[in-house]
Formats: structure tokens, sequence, C-alpha cells
């Protein structure tokens, strides 16, 4: 870790299964905490980040310089209360934040690239059992996350239901859609399709897909926001101009945002990684890892044991609308899990979990706290 | 004309006014005709085509040999009937199967490429009324068409309230909204990050910007579709494979359907057509073009006088929901217009004007013949 990076690595002591088949060997993960871990360890809270996210949860992005991802969320006094709770968030295998990935060197000394193995949403929270193993922790609070943080809130609950003793899973699903797959697939093909990603061995090269990658995060981009959220926030406003160029510049405001959230993304994310993590997303589904039926990946939580669940979802969010949350809930309910949900009202789509929604903040805080 | 292209075609004797400021001197409209026209030249309907159509609306198209767009609804005996109607559909300026646009020779003997004017929905409009002009049509019995073709019908309407008697517009809106534009931008983005795109000069290249072009339907595509659509026809089903390849081949049917349909799309489209229609289509604002206020868009139509209308939204089409049609709805109410308005319910998303929607064909033929 140089001085700029901030975060912890602990490289697993074991090689890491994969459900591909393979195994990895001599992983490291990065991660921060956040809070003090008590002394039975009891306090212990795990949020997973969702696709492009990182460990910087609560405090500085050493590349971006800007804030944590969710400081609304985490810190002294909020709704995941650091003053309570020993917050821990790492970056998931096949990332690009200290994590190994397929920038990550492989055995043989040179970058990974495409001859990374292909991971899943499951071997991403393998790693970071993994991690709570070498932190000594047996059981958390909590598992919390969002998006695809909360798809490995599900998949630890499924596959390790003794590691958690509350699930909250938000914005989430636990099966990517045809239209889940489809969007990705077109940022995969816009990455490949830049002659710059050279079939992943961009490494060396002084140039990275970037190109591809803008457009990727683009396409993605606008799926995290509602239709009426963007009407709101740039409708058909023009940017520093009084009247249409008639050329191709950025006439209108929307546009603009999208060229900025495109090329600002190149800058601290790996366009591999981006491949990796999607495939991994678009490859979960958690009923078919348990035979087919969702109550079946659940069967660890029936009554009384195993964790309490909730669920959150939230009214514009057509990325994974709420009745991808509702099939999670009945899934618990045949299992007799028990869980709460509910479907909160916010103007801002899918990034709602990220954003000002006061309502949020009570359920988490009651949910944790509780 | 070659023998494989049966398309006729107009040369506009007088200079094209362009929204703009410039002129288009010289422009070609290449145009189909389907059914007789009467003698007094009374039953002619003009159908308008969406952003990738053109004129091979009822017959074989020459380049991919599949037949006409609209083949279901237009022909003898067929909702929009040839055996009554003289139905006329014209390539729109700005695209490429014969109509004069960025691919065609500038007056200095190259391609117009990024040279060519940006136009907008209305010059293709003054483009169509001047095809009508040369072919003695000074009343249309109808003006017809869905998603962008729906947009220039509106257009005539507004700018030449005397051209038809009747308006009908499917699946389409008077404005292009934050999210409409985002998703076009994300695709000419794609165009232009192309290596072989050139800022548009690839035509004397062995080599277009195919990938980009690929990349930018895939995009667009999705929008056309509804996610329960998605859903039923792929689901998360595998494409020629019993499990997960665990690599980046198209693994999920929704993948590999994606991939014909850019691939497929970059044979017979140019890249900078492309970018010029979904310009125009991004610049579409009916309302702004007539005082900011849309029922003044429609004044020529008050009771008496122009045209009635018929608006048919589909309830899964997200791309123009069924409240843009409605905005439309209370301007022609407020001017004064006589209009109907159906929802249909549909599975298809926006693509639902092209696809097998009974409602539809009654909704058509009752409109026209009545």
């Amino acid at each position: 870790m140089t001085a700029a990076d901030p975060s912890q690595s602990y490289t697993l002591p074991d090689p890491l299964p994969l459900d591909g088949g393979q195994v990895l060997a001599g992983a490291t993960i990065a991660y921060q905490t956040y809070g003090e871990l008590a002394a039975d360890k009891g306090n212990a809270i795990l949020v997973c980040h969702a696709l492009t996210g990182d460990q910087y949860l609560a405090s500085a992005h050493p590349v971006t310089g800007k804030p944590g991802w969710w400081e609304r969320m985490v810190g002294p006094g909020k709704p995941i209360d650091t003053d309570r709770y020993h917050v821990i968030c790492a970056n998931v295998i096949g990332s690009c934040m200290g994590s190994t990935g397929p920038a990550s060197t492989a055995p043989d000394g040179k970058p990974w690239g495409m001859r990374f193995p292909v991971i899943t949403v499951r071997d991403m929270v393998r790693g970071l059992v993994a991690l709570l193993d070498g932190l000594g922790i047996a059981r958390l609070h909590a598992v919390v996350g969002g998006s695809m943080g909360g798809m490995q809130a599900l998949s630890l609950a499924a596959n390790f239901p003794e590691r958690a003793a509350r699930v909250l899973a938000i914005a989430t699903t636990a099966r990517h859609s045809a239209q889940n797959i489809a969007f990705h697939e077109v940022g995969r093909q816009a990455i490949m399709a830049d002659p710059n990603w050279r079939d992943g061995n961009y490494y060396a090269h002084g140039s990275a897909p970037d190109a591809g990658l803008a457009v990727a995060r683009m396409a993605a981009h606008i799926t995290y926001l509602s239709e009426a959220g963007l009407t709101e926030k740039f409708g058909r406003r023009l940017q520093d101009r009084s009247a249409k160029s008639f050329g191709f510049d950025a006439d209108f405001q929307v546009e603009s945002y999208l060229r900025y959230q495109g090329s600002g993304f190149t800058r601290r994310f790996d366009a591999n990684s981006y491949l990796y993590i999607t495939r991994a997303m678009d490859y979960l589904d958690i009923a078919e890892e348990h035979g087919g039926k969702l109550a079946d990946a659940f069967a660890g939580h029936a009554m009384g044991k195993g964790a309490r669940f909730c669920l959150v979802s939230f009214d514009t969010d057509w990325l994974y609308p709420t009745a991808e949350s509702r099939h999670v809930v009945h899934a618990l309910n045949a299992a007799g899990a028990p869980v709460s949900f509910v479907e909160l009202s916010s103007p801002f789509g899918h990034d709602s979990f990220l954003l000002d929604v006061p309502a949020l903040d009570r359920v988490v805080k009651g949910f944790l706290d509780g």
C-alpha cells in the first residue's frame, strides 16, 4: 500500500475455489474499516459495494479525492453508526482498487488480463468470507449492500447462512433479467470494440480502451436514473448556450452530463474489471445455484436459526424493480425466514440507494439497531 | 436506380430551406408507391418511416432481401388497403437508401460526410412536402407513421395543416425527453469512438465504423423492447449450450440476439446517417417551434378545418410512453382539433407498432376508412 492508498489488505492463506472450476491462489483483498471492533467481535457490519464501487465507503477516494460513496449513510451518529459498529468494506475479487483482478499480476509475472478466471457473485462472497475468517469474525452483526452489494448480501445469506445475523439487501435482485444482461452486453461490446482493448492486453501499452469504457458507463448510467428524474434534472435544457448549435457538440445538458460521467469513470476504473464484474452479475441466479428453487437457497434461515432479512426497493428503480425484491421476499417467506420488506418512494431511480432518501436512513438504522 | 433497387426518386427543383439556416440544393428523395392513384389524386396516404426505416414499406428490401417493414399493415385487403389507397413511402433526407444524406455526393464531388447540414424532423417533412408537390398531391387522405414516422406526421400537421385530411401518429412524441436524448447520445458516442469513423470521412476507406454502429444499434434496440417482452422471449436461457461457459462468448440467448441485431444493422445502414437522424429526433420539440405552446402548433386544425387526428400508444412502450401521446392529445383538445386516442395493450414495447397487434390493425383501418 502506498501512502496515497490508506486501505488495508489481506492475502488469502488458501486458494480460493471458484464456481468456474478453477482456483485463485494468493488472492489479495483490499479493505477499509470504520469504527472499533468490540472485544467479542460481535459488532461487525460488512458493507458490500456495487459494480463500480470500492472499499472507500466512508473516506475519501484516493484516486478521485471525492468523499466515500456512502458517507451519508456510514459514520459517527449516522444510520450505520461507526460509534456502535465496526464497519468493513472490501473491494471485490475481480475489481481494480487493490483486490486481485484482471489488472493484477498473474503467477507468470505478467498482468492477468483476460486470462483471469471468470468469477461469480458467489466467488466474490467466498473472498469476503475468507477475509472475515482472517479477521476472526465468525458472525457479522449484519451484511448490507445495494445493487450488486445486495446480490452479495443475498448470496452470503444463501451460501454461508451462519455468517450474518442480519441481511439488508437494497435495490437488488436474486437473478439478472434478460434486460439487465442486455444492457451489460452493450457495455462489454463497447469495450471490446475499442481497438485499444487489444483482447485485454493493454496494460503494457500507453493506452487503455477508455473510449469504449466511457460508452459502457454512459449506457449503464442511464439505467441508474429514472426517466422522471432525468427530466427533472435536465429536461431539454441546453448546455452553456441559448440556442441549438445545429452540430454534434453536447447541446443538451444531459449529453454533457453523460460525457462527463463516461470520461470521469475511465480515470478510476479498469476496463477488464468492468467486463469481469458485469459478467459475474449476469451469471447471478441464486435459485439456479440451489437446485432451481429460490426458497431452497434460504433453507438455512428457517424460523429460529439463521438471519433476519430486510429488503428495500425503490418505486422508480427500473433496473431492479420492486418485483425483483418481492420475488426474494416470497422465497424467504416460503423458507420460513423472518423478513421485512418496504418499497420506498424516491425520484432518483436505481441510484436512490446512494442518494438523499431520508426514509432509507430510517429503515437502515431501524433494522440494524433493532 | 439499378435493377436491384426498384424505388423511384425525385430531385427537388428548388433548394430545400433548413431549420439550421442553410439550404440544401438538388436534394433527391427516393420513394416507393403501392396501389393506384385516383384520378382526383384524393386517395394518397403518406407513410413516414422510423429512424432506421426506409421506403421499402411493403416490398422486399433490396439490401437484406427481407419483406417490407410494414407488410403486415400495408397491401391489398390489409388495414392500409392498397386496393383503395395510393400509398407513398419516401426515404427521409439525411438517410441512406437513396435520399440525399451524409453519404451522398456534395457539390464538390466528394461525399458530404459531416459537412452535411444538421437537419430536423421539420426539414425531413419539408422534403416530403416538396415530393408531394412534385407528385401533384395537394392534400393527402392521410399521413401515417410510428415512432419517428409519427413525429413527422405531427410535424406535417403542425407546419402544413392543409396537406393532410387525417393524421395517424403511433407510439410517438412531440418532443424528445432527456432519457431519449441520453440513449441517442450513447449511440453517437459509440460511433464517434470507433477509429474507423475518422470524423465521418470513412467512405473512401475500406472500413466503416461498423463496430461503433453495432453498439449504437444494440443500445437502441433494448429501448425498443419491453422488459417483460425480453424476459418472455429470452429469459436467462443459454444459447446453444447446456451450461455457462465461464467466458465472454454470448452464453445467453439475449446476448446472441443483440450481437446479431448489431452486426446485421451495419450491412444496411450508414453510420453518419445514424448520427444525423438521431440528432434530428433529439432536436424535436414541436411546441418550441411554435412559440412554446404545443396547442398553438395545431391552431390550423381548429374545428371544421384542418385534419382529424388519431393517436395510439402502447402500454409497454417505455421509449415514448403513453404520457407523451396524452400530452399531444391535450394540446389538440386545447386547439379544438378533432382527435381520438387509444392506449393499446401489447407485450412488445415500443416495437409494437411493427408487430402483430391485431387491435392496432383495427384502429388503423377504422381511422383511415372512416
